[in-house]
C-alpha cells in the first residue's frame, strides 16, 4: 500500500469524518460570534485567527483528497465539487471591499450536509424530485416572462417603481404570487389608474397558484409511488412467481401421471 | 401524392416543428426587448420589423395548415384553435389606442406549449383535471355570489370603496379569501362601525378555505389513482388471468383423467 | 291513490324539480339586482314584488311538502330542515330595522344545493369528512382558549384594542393563525413593550399551523382510502373468492379420484 | 389487597377519571372568568378561592398517584411527567411579580389531553410523526442559522431594527418565511439601500418554502402508508398463506397418488 492509498484510507476513517464535522460546527459558531459587536471589539483578533485556522484545516483536507483521489476521481463526485466551491469562495481576497464574499463564508456550514450521510440522503431526495417537475417549472418561467412583459407594457409608465422594467415587474409578480400585500399594496393603487387591472392580476394569481398546487401534487404522488414500490411490490412479485411456479409443477406432475394425456393449451 | 398532402407532410417534419419553436422563442425575446426604453429609441424600427417578420411567418404557417387540413380538420384540434386565436389577436388593428391588444402579443409565447409535446401533455393534464372539480367550482361561485350580495347590502353604504357594488364586493372577498390584509386592512376597520362584522367574515374565510382545501385533496386523489391504475393494475390483471387460466387447465386435465368424474360446480 | 299521494308524486317529478331550480336562480338574480342603486330607484316596486312572488312559491312548495310527507317524514330529512330554516328566515318581519335578516334572504340560493343531486353529493362529502377530524378540532379549540386567556392576561392591559378581553384575543389569534400582518401589524409592536413576546407568538403559530396541516393530511388520507376501497377492493375480493373456490374443487376432485386417500390437513 | 393497590385501583375507575375531567374543565372556565375585569372586582375572592380548590384537587391526585405507582412507576409514563410539570408550575410562588407564571396556569387545560384517550391518541400520533422529519428540521435549522449570520453581516448596520443581531435576524427571517409583509414591509425598503438584496431573500423564500412543502409531503406519505398497512396488508397476507398452503396440499396429494412419482423441483 503506497502513501497515496494510505492518505485516502485515512480520509475515510470515521474518526477523521467526525473531526471534520466538529471543525465545521466549531467554525460556524466562530462565524456566528463574529456578528456580536462587543465581543469582536475585545477578542476580534482571536476569533479571526480561529476562523483562519478552521479554513486552513479545510484547505489541507481538500488538498489531501485531491492528492488521494486524483483530479478526475475528485471532481467526479458532486459533493466534492460542492465542498471545493464553498471552501474556494473563502480564499478569494476580500480586500476590495467585497463584503458579500465575507458573508458567504458561513455557507461552509452546509458542508455538514456533504459529511453527514442522513442529511446527504435528504438533500439528494429533494434534488432528485426536481427534474420530474421540469415541465411545470418551464411553464412557470414562461408565465412569469409573459406576465412581466405585459405588466411592463401596461403599467410600466404609470408605476415605474413596481413595473418600470422586466426585472421590477418579475419581482412584483413574484410578490403577488406569494400573495403578500398583492391587493392593498399593489393592485388597488393600480386599479385607481387602470380600473380593469384586476382582469390581469386575478387570473395571474389563479394560474400561478394552480401551477404551484400542481407542483405539490406531483411531489406527493411521486413520493407515494416511490414509497409504495420498494417493499410491497417486491413481496407481491415473489409471491406471484411462487404461485405460478407451483401451478407449473402441478400441471407437469399431472401430465406425467396421465402419460402425456389431457388437453394442451 | 398531391400538393396538399405534401404541404401537410412538410408541416409535420421535425425540422419544421423546430423552426417554428425557434421563431416563437426569437419573437418572445424581441417582444421583451421592446420594453427596454433606450433600446427602442435607437433600434425601434429594426425591432418592430423583426416582430412583423415573425408574425408573417406565423400567418403563413396557419394559412398553410388551413390549406393542408381543410377548415374542418383544422378547427377540430383544440390546439389549432388556440394558435389561430393567439395569432389573430395580433392582426387586429391597434390604431385606436387599444394598447391592451399590443400587450397581448406576448401571449404568442404560449404557442410553445402547442408545439412542444412534453409541455402540451402537462397542460392537457392540468386541463383534464378541471371538469372533475366542476361541482366544487360551482359551489365556490355560489358562495362568492351570496357573499357579495350580503356584503354589499350590509357594508356597502358605509364602505363604498370596498363593498359599494357587487363587483367591488366580489373583488374584496377574493382578497379576503387569499388572506391578504383581510383583518388589518378590511375587517378591523369594518368592525369599528359594525362590531359583529367578524360573524360574517370569519365563517366566510373558513368556508372558502375549506372548499379550496377540498379542491386540492380532490386533485391529489385523482392524480394518485391515475398514476396507480396505469402500470400496476395492468400487471395485476395479466397475473390474475394467468392464474385462472392455469387453474382451468388443471381442472380440465383432472376431469379428462378421471373420465369425466368428480364433482361439477 | 289519494290526494296526498298525488301531491307527493307531483313534488318529485323532474319537471317540478327543474321549476324550483329555475325559481331559485331567478330569485337570486332579483336579489342581486336589489343591490344596484339606480335600478332600485326606477323599478324598485317591481323587483320587490318579484321577490315576494318567488318567496310565495317557496312557501307553497314547503307547505305542500309538509302536507304530502307529514310532519315526521318532512323533518326526518336534513335537507328539508335546511330549506325550512332558509325560507323561514325570510318570513320574519324586518320592520324593526333588522337589516341583517334582509341580507340573509340571499341564502335562499343555497337551496340549489338541496335540489341539484350533484351539488348535494359534494356537500354531503364535505360534511361527512368533518366528524373524523373532531378530535383535531377539539384540540384547536383548546389551543385557542388557552392562547386567548394567556394573551389577555399578558398583553391585555397594554394592548386593549387587540387583547382587551377573551373575544378580542381570540379574534387576534385567529388573524395571527392566518399569518395576516402577524409580525409587522401585531407582534413587532407588542415586542416593543414585551421584548420576549415572540416566545408566545412564534410557538403559537407553529402549533396551530402544524394542527391545520394535520387536518389536511387527515382529509387526504381519508379520501384516498375511500376512493381506493370502492372499486379495486371489490374486484380483488371477487378474484380471491374465485381462486379459493377453484382450489377447493381441485382438491375435492383429487380426493374423489384417489378414493378418499391422500393426506388430510 | 393492601391500601396502596386500592388507591391505585380507585385512580383508574372511570368515575374518578370523569371527575378529574370535570375539575379540569371547571378550572379552565374559572381561569377564563379571571380575565373579566368587572367580575373580578365584585367576586374576585370567590374565583381565586375556587381556583385554589381546583389546584389542591390536582395536587392531591398527583400525590396519590405518586404513592400508588411509586416514584419510578410514576415518572416512567410521559403523560404523568406532563401532568407533574403543569401542576408544578402553578405551585411556584408568584409574589416576585412573575406574572408570566400566573398566565401559564391556564396550561392546566392541556391535562384534558392526558385524561381523554381519543385526544391522547391524536397528540401521540402528531408527536410520533416528528422524529421521522428530524433530518428536515435539522436542515431548516441550518438554513436559518446561515441566513441569520449572512443577513446580520450584510444588512445589520443599515437596518438594526430588523437584522441588528442574530436573534433579530432569525425572527425577521421567520416572518419572511411565513410570507408576512416580506416584500412591502422588509425587502423593498432593504432594496432601496442594497439593490441586489432580492438575490438573498427570493432564494431564501424558495428554499424554505420547498423544505416546508417536503415536510408536508413526508407527513402525508407516512400517514398514508400507516393507514394502508394495517387492514389491507393483513388480509392480503392471510389470503396468500391460504393459497400457498392449499397448493402445497394439492401437490402432496398428487405425489401420494402417483406413488412418489412426478418431477421434483
Amino acid at each position: 500500500m503506497n502513501f497515496r492509498n494510505r492518505v485516502g484510507g485515512f480520509l475515510d476513517t470515521p474518526l477523521f469524518q467526525n473531526a471534520i464535522l466538529g471543525v465545521i460546527v466549531f467554525n460556524a459558531v466562530i462565524l456566528g460570534l463574529e456578528t456580536v459587536g462587543p465581543l469582536m471589539a475585545r477578542a476580534g483578533a482571536l476569533i479571526t485567527a480561529l476562523d483562519k485556522l478552521c479554513l486552513s484545516f479545510f484547505v489541507v483536507e481538500i488538498v489531501a483528497k485531491l492528492y488521494a483521489r486524483g483530479l478526475g476521481g475528485f471532481f467526479r463526485r458532486g459533493w466534492n465539487v460542492f465542498d471545493f466551491v464553498i471552501v474556494g469562495i473563502s480564499l478569494v481576497p476580500t480586500t476590495q471591499g467585497l463584503s458579500v464574499l465575507r458573508a458567504l463564508r458561513i455557507l461552509r456550514l452546509l458542508r455538514v450536509v456533504s459529511v453527514a450521510p442522513s442529511l446527504r440522503r435528504v438533500v439528494e431526495g429533494l434534488v432528485t424530485a426536481l427534474p420530474g417537475m421540469g415541465s411545470v417549472f418551464l411553464l412557470m418561467g414562461m408565465i412569469f416572462y409573459i406576465g412581466s412583459v405585459m405588466a411592463t407594457k401596461l403599467f410600466g409608465e404609470a408605476f415605474p417603481q413596481w413595473f418600470g422594467d422586466l426585472g421590477r415587474s418579475a419581482y412584483s409578480l413574484f410578490q403577488i404570487m406569494t400573495l403578500e400585500s398583492w391587493s392593498m399594496g399593489i393592485v388597488r393603487p393600480v386599479m385607481e389608474v387602470f380600473p380593469y387591472a384586476w382582469g390581469f392580476f386575478v387570473p395571474f394569481i389563479m394560474v400561478t397558484t394552480f401551477a404551484v398546487v400542481n407542483l405539490l401534487v406531483g411531489l406527493i404522488v411521486n413520493s407515494m409511488q416511490d414509497a409504495h414500490h420498494t417493499e410491497d411490490a417486491e413481496k407481491t412479485d415473489t409471491y406471484r412467481d411462487e404461485v405460478l411456479g407451483r401451478l407449473d409443477r402441478l400441471e407437469e406432475m399431472m401430465r406425467a401421471q396421465s402419460g402425456g394425456g389431457g388437453p394442451r393449451p
